[in-house]
């Protein structure tokens, strides 16, 4: 059937984009489907805020995280709101505002803990939130 | 008091960092605190396993979900485990395996969950899971 064929070839170019990863030097061009390699330590954080339909806290917060970008032990992020995917049990959009902060390593999370850049946001910002979740992963 | 001179300092150092991001130029090369940029749409998935202590079968999980990297829509991922950083209350490191993709945009997620390399993944690995949470956020 058709709707098994497409599948089906996109598997087979997926494996021949996989080989041409691992073939790669560095003088050669990047392929298409090479990955960035990313800061380690991976600080998630996702927010539900006491007033979820006020525009004006959620770019309040937004504004507080985007100050966390000037802590010299973060090394990447990303600020987000809820994206626009398929609705399924096991997707919890339900959040807000998510944000993720990502270091070479714990010392770096813990440095960032306690900086004072990072005190002055969750100072001016954590009368904002009624929740917040926050998952701490190590790259494998 | 030695403890509040230290942060003080760290924030001067902050901002004189975040300074010079903002005038870089191309020719320059990056200041160490320049964050990479990542694709918009960010997938954050966590799972607890139903034999949370069996090595075997996270290494199982951890080894399906690296396959994923070779769907052609999949533009960055990172597999990790709960990271050793301080407990609080608000921290959540009761999962086993964490796995976060990265995507241009919502289509392209949307073209990650029927690509067959990902049903083959659900297929053989979904037993080994009682509970997986999924987030989607959307840069802002």
């Amino acid at each position: 059937m058709n709707n098994q064929s497409l599948p089906r070839r996109q598997f087979l170019l997926g494996a021949a984009a996989a080989t041409a990863v691992s073939l790669s030097t560095e003088a050669e061009p990047l392929p298409s489907n090479a990955h960035p390699a990313l800061p380690k330590l991976r600080h998630s954080v996702f927010f539900w805020l006491k007033n979820p339909d006020s525009e004006s806290d959620i770019a309040a917060l937004i504004a507080g995280l985007k100050t966390l970008a000037n802590i010299d032990s973060v090394k990447g992020i990303q600020i987000g709101v809820p994206a626009s995917t398929e609705k399924r049990d096991v997707v919890d959009n339900s959040f807000q505002v998510s944000e993720m902060l990502l270091f070479d390593d714990v010392e770096g999370q813990n440095q960032y803990q306690v900086h004072p850049v990072h005190q002055k946001f969750v100072e001016e910002c954590s009368h904002l939130w009624r929740k917040v979740v926050v998952y701490d992963s190590i790259a494998v």
